[in-house]
């Protein structure tokens, strides 16, 4: 596919969805053909789910049923979303993609790794991320962060141990896939972040990328 | 587990519903603990996924989305409601199980069977029913009982097409796993019918299995 496919990742309060949108914007005053999207959701039948997965009264659902919403909204946005824009030659900018799914269910919930990426091949169908920003933070600064902002949801109102497990899931996949998932210091101002999320995604650019106007 | 799990499959319009009443009211006059439950479905959270799946309105859902939504609806059920009730002992009736994903989902939406099958085994984690009953009719016999009763759901809705590779999944099914999957001709009239089933299933109760009332 002509596209190029850069997703965020990080615990909540990390700033992904600042940088989603400054990375976009820089992209679009380039001339490239951006996509920016969201996960859990990014498509109608996506977003309906994710109501589901958030929602603060559906405090029953089991991690297995949580990982299959996940994989099932994932699959849909993939289809009708993602896919075709990679194919038309888009630059893709997911806010949150598999490896929020193999940190929080896997990591954080305790489900089997092997079973998560049976899932992630099953839903995605060879959609995979060139490029993977991890914006780290420590657990107390993020939560802080969201506390700022309103009601938390279903998955912000976990207990700190959980997204320790899902910070420490993070930088494991950047060990684990050097070059693929890269972490970036999420402590530093926003301009400076943005500035060093755009000089590791400039190498995927190519000319294909852009909207031709 | 000391329950006896038992479910009834077919096509729409071909009297699952009405047999797991008859077999339901049966074996509690006989004293046994009987949970009788449905799929997509039986518990709260499987029953707002199965809202999303049969909503006319959905007509964009992908055919893997659909799959994992029905797996989705499948864990949260098994978890809460047939897992503990055979725990406890009791004869658990659904109205639809795994066969309908695969028959449905596998052989009506062309998902390969591999795929359905990993899917089954991460949603259901070992719970499999001891005995499943298909209720065979033809094809136009099901839709003309159907169009008796209100609007046809997103499902329901498939052209005949679909419906003829459903049946005929079912009836594969029961020639890979005769011990399990047991043909029952749905055309006979209700009671014998009920009969049939009954005959069926009566060689797998056990005293285990009574309400001790």
């Amino acid at each position: 596919m002509k596209g190029v496919f850069i997703t965020l990742e990080g615990i909540e309060g990390s700033g992904k969805t600042t940088q989603v949108q400054f990375l976009k914007s820089r992209l679009e005053n380039l001339k490239y053909r951006v996509l920016a999207t969201r996960e859990p959701g990014g498509s109608r039948i996506a977003e309906i789910i994710r109501k589901i997965l958030l929602d603060d009264n559906n405090r029953e659902i089991s991690p297995m049923t949580e990982l299959l919403l996940y994989e099932a909204a994932r699959a849909q946005h993939v289809d009708e979303v993602i896919r075709p824009a990679l194919e038309s030659g888009a630059v893709v900018i997911s806010d949150r993609f598999v490896d929020s799914t193999t940190a929080y269910q896997g990591a954080g919930r305790s489900i089997d790794i092997e079973t998560v990426q049976v899932l992630h091949r099953i839903a995605t169908r060879d959609v995979w991320p060139d490029m993977t920003i991890v914006l780290d933070v420590p657990v107390k600064e993020g939560l802080t962060r969201i506390g700022k902002c309103g009601k938390p949801d279903r998955i912000e109102q976990e207990p700190e141990s959980f997204h320790e497990k899902v910070r420490k899931s993070f930088i494991e996949l950047s060990q684990k896939e050097p070059n693929r998932v890269k972490i970036v210091d999420g402590c530093k101002s926003p301009p400076v972040i943005a500035e060093d999320i755009f000089n590791l995604i400039k190498p995927l650019l190519s000319p294909a990328n852009l909207s031709g106007e």
